[in-house]
């Protein structure tokens, strides 16, 4: 036991900035935690670097999913290294900050305790950046035979999807199966569901049509469904308009004011009882927090996200600190969006009421400053709002779409890769990556 | 009936480079179908590209996998689509080649036909260009509990297993469990086996000690195991004494003439008695041909290769080719040692040989040019044997390598790239990839 106990300590004077041993407790230091790296969490971490307080970070990976280009990923523009950045690098000029991987399983707001998987950690103070989930509407089958595009792994998931399907109806003399295989339905029009669909329709033009002389293009489908009346309803009318001929002049067909009421393997069927036969159905449809389960019911909002002040702390517990999407915050009587400036803000809203917290001062409210919103839909034609009120469509905003996402993507090197992936795939019309690596196929299978 | 068989047909027409409905039979153009899309299948293929033959090419990816990089996927250098280059986009320039997907169950080489999971493939001429696998020598426990290296899988796996362990590690209070983790043991001396135990010891000294504060570089140990008195066997003794003092000076600890007699879960067992605790065991102590099973037991030499003529055809049929590491090959009285020039060669002979073939003339005996052999060893430091007579170490030695394998590496792209984390590597000391992906990690779980 004393020799056990002398190499702990040993391992903490190696290694003073984990004292693993004393998570479970707290020291003089107070400590903050911050569970997700994602675009709050991060911006958190990085704007309290000068706080006086023993910051650590959790996450379930030990990368940054740069989530805007999941998509890319799916259809084979950039690899899915490019876009996760290694948090410990990230961490690296923090002095303060330390990171472990972990799934959060719960969290006791009363006894300010976190449970992981093999640790109790105690906080004093606590940001919850654990993002978002896919919500699947209460769709019978859409979580098992639906295919979602929040993480990493449904990206590559479902870029082997495609390259399979493609190389699974190659070889098949069955021509209703190869329909079914070649026909790829996205369920929702929000930004993820056009970027997609625009994506993956030219993925095909460019690059599989070229692969598989064998599959004739004109039973490829690439099917939009949408339950509202216009896609992309955060945008103005005229760009909705605009974005919808883009992809169906593309041949993207797109069923508006419909829902799916039925996802089965191998199909789907529409709420007018439609069954469209496909062998990739991916679902965007909606987000919901993605909240560990606490011990305590937490009051929520729509897609159940938490209730905040306008501080960002939640109601009950002012150590608390809710952000991106998992809180549930209006602005001028709107809730926000959902996407990655919000986060970033109050990610920095939270770093500076935390130290306002520690020097004894009051919290001050979250004040979002709308920069706008952007989305891509195919080559050469992107749509943006800018400020709230300067609508922008086409080459213009296509580019400047490219120029955020390459300015806010983390990493040098990974901005001049994807940058080059960009470049090559504008030259050459045809994308880097389609080789079937099969990897999550054969998981999903076992 | 007759609506699917006109399916067919409108199938066929639609695509007439993949007569997939007659697959079984054979037409008036000779078939030659070539298993594996290795240095040898691909060279193969591309030297028919004039022959008056149908040629279909068959692969269980698809994609070519550049293996001589294979060490630095796992090691983090590059991401693994930078070394799998897509087999369809090869063939493309090449109007006679068709491509299947598909894993070889077996071929019977007097009805001439090959069976796949769902085709049955008859040939008139065929090679055989199905590469190698780990060969375990019968130790127990080696093919369960070991890694290999032999596949694009394998070497993310192995990339997930050492950036897993260093995550495990970075949590663990038991002081030898520790060890254990962060204990990385390589068995087999060879080019594979020296390469991977540079590459890791950098990857660990420049990168991981500083990704992890909390683990003491100290506990981390790369241990490489060889069964014979020096490494890289087919280079002068001088080179492998290098060799072993620049792995030696880095950290690497090596166990001359020791044979592992026990792979179990978390150990290995030497055949002295010793037991190294370690937690992850990668084999690269031996390959064997890796042949579909065929119907007909086929003379085979050493490690499982085939007996051929020396016009690389099988002794009993003159219609079979073998080639690459399937094929016993010798030169001088020597066996060849079963790298990628070699097999290059061979491809070339092959296809000038049937092409002969074709037109009725005798195939000619296969004649070796060795241009010579070259290893990495670690920064700054390589081997290299030119000509079966020049030896060449150090820097230049590197330099050699480095072009060389860039020479060959296919895809201007994917050149650059690989160029690109090279120059970055080089400058900052720090590999790119370190995200921890777990992709494998979980499949080999379930």
């Amino acid at each position: 036991m004393a020799k056990s106990h002398n190499k702990v300590e040993k391992l903490n004077q190696k290694a003073p900035l984990i004292p693993l041993t004393t998570l479970c407790q707290t020291g003089s230091t107070p400590r903050i935690v911050i569970i997700g790296a994602g675009f709050a969490g991060l911006r958190t971490v990085r704007k309290l670097a000068k706080a006086k307080a023993e910051i650590l970070l959790i996450d379930r990976n030990n990368y940054h999913t740069f989530i805007p280009l999941l998509y890319q990923v799916a259809t084979g523009f950039v690899t899915p290294e490019t876009i996760a950045y290694p948090v410990r690098k990230y961490l690296r000029s923090l002095p303060n900050t330390y990171f472990i991987r972990a799934e959060v399983l719960g969290i006791d707001f009363v006894a300010k305790t976190i449970k992981t998987e093999n640790k109790r950690i105690i906080y004093d103070y606590l940001v919850l950046a654990t993002g978002s989930q896919a919500q699947f509407l209460g769709v019978d089958g859409a979580p098992q035979y639906s295919l979602s595009m929040r993480t990493l792994d449904d990206a590559v998931r479902l870029r082997d999807r495609i390259i399979g399907n493609f190389e699974r109806a190659s070889i098949c003399l069955n021509w209703e199966r190869r329909e079914q295989l070649l026909t790829f339905t996205i369920v929702g029009g929000g930004a993820t569901g056009v970027e997609l669909a625009g994506a993956l329709i030219e993925l095909i033009e460019g690059t599989l049509a070229k692969d598989y002389p064998a599959i004739d293009p004109k039973q490829v489908k690439v099917i939009l469904i949408h339950s509202g009346k216009r896609l992309l309803a955060d945008f103005p009318p005229h760009l909705s308009e605009y974005t919808a001929r883009q992809l169906r002049r593309r041949g993207v067909k797109i069923h508006f004011q419909t829902r799916v009421s039925w996802v089965m393997p191998g199909a789907i069927e529409l709420d007018d009882g439609t069954i469209i036969e496909t062998e990739a159905i991916i679902w965007t449809a909606g987000v919901e927090a993605n909240i560990p389960q606490p011990n305590d019911e937490l009051p929520t909002a729509k897609k159940d996200k938490v209730c905040v002040h306008s501080t960002l702390q939640l109601l009950n517990y002012p150590e608390v600190y809710a952000v991106g999407d998992v809180a549930y915050v209006k602005q001028n009587g709107e809730p926000l969006l959902g996407i990655a400036p919000e986060a970033l803000q109050q990610g920095t809203t939270v770093a500076r009421n935390l130290q306002r917290q520690l020097q004894g001062l009051p919290p001050q409210p979250f004040d979002y400053f709308n920069k706008g919103t952007a989305a891509i839909i195919v080559r050469n034609a992107g749509v943006a709002y800018l400020f709230g009120k300067i609508p922008l469509k086409g080459f213009f905003a296509w580019l400047l779409w490219l120029g955020i996402h390459l300015y806010y993507l983390p990493g040098l090197a990974n901005r001049l890769t994807v940058l080059g992936s960009w470049i090559r795939d504008y030259l050459t019309k045809e994308r880097a990556i389609r080789q079937f690596l099969a990897i999550y196929s054969s998981r999903s299978k076992s």
